[in-house]
């Protein structure tokens, strides 16, 4: 059984690989639970598994993940769910369909530098992309254009994960989906 | 702001095309909405523009058509949501696959014989399936395999869609999906 009192939203976390992006995320959602509502979290990688096994890293196929990742969490905000979307989403014009579709959209860019993404290199792609084994890869042979507008910015150079994530947090809350804040 | 306090569940309506899956599946949103319930109705062909535009209608295309609609009804029913699915979805074991994934699930078949579908023939589908305009249509030039052991059996050529449509509801209450009816 589930008790909810909440708006649906979607927060969009953008970002190059490695930025961030699932860290932040993951420590709202946690937040976010312990406060009693119900949060979806949406991963890039992992969605393209299940709606995108078609789809390949040029733009129109990049394009088209997002559109679908879009409907997703479209479906989900308009049942009243919270949806954590962590997803590259290099492209501006992709990323603005994305929120007139859904409405109730704040956008969080995940902003550290390149080289500093590169030197984490989790899952050791930023070494295939140099090496070329990866192509069209955002930030190497692919350009990522930082959002013109976001919410909410979080420099992971700069910032800890609980500053970054009080950030996203701090402005659910002025934009008025986390009413139980203030009851 | 949604208040809810419901478990998610998914209701699968399958059966050929034009036997009313659609129909009885909106009386029952209708009857659930009208109780305060959070309702999502998914349709298979209209999901296909936003999550399928590169399938077709192979057998392996509608398979994987089925699974990301199986999916998306999972992310919703794990997140509280009553989720009804209406789409032809013609193999047993791609609606078993779906059904294990999801957990909380019952498969209502929507039982019209194929001459009264073909009569009724709203989108004009059989009569280009018939003149070969259309290819690997179920029913006509592609099996449609009638659910083994599905929860609900709504014959639309006898019943009334309100009977249908109280057949599913009765069934959803005691499979316990429904606690506020007996309160």
């Amino acid at each position: 059984m589930k008790q909810m009192n909440q708006t649906g939203v979607t927060v969009w976390f953008t970002g190059l690989s490695c930025a961030g992006k699932t860290t932040v995320s993951e420590a709202v959602a946690a937040e976010l639970r312990s406060l009693g509502y119900t949060v979806e979290c949406l991963d890039g990688s992992a969605v393209r598994q299940d709606i995108g096994k078609k789809l390949g890293f040029s733009k129109a196929d990049r394009d088209e993940n997002i559109r679908r990742i879009g409907f997703l969490a479209h479906l989900l905000t308009r049942n009243g769910i919270i949806v954590l979307v962590s997803v590259i989403s290099p492209y501006n014009a992709a990323r603005e369909e994305v929120r007139k579709r859904i409405g109730n959209f704040i956008e969080v860019y995940v902003n550290a530098p390149l080289e500093l993404c590169e030197k984490r290199d989790n899952k050791g792609l930023y070494k295939l992309a140099r090496s070329g084994e990866i192509k069209e890869f955002s930030g190497i042979d692919l350009p990522y254009e930082p959002p013109l507008n976001p919410e909410v910015e979080c420099k992971t150079n700069l910032e800890k994960i609980t500053e970054s994530k009080d950030k996203v947090i701090s402005k659910m809350e002025k934009l008025g989906y986390l009413q139980r804040f203030s009851d």
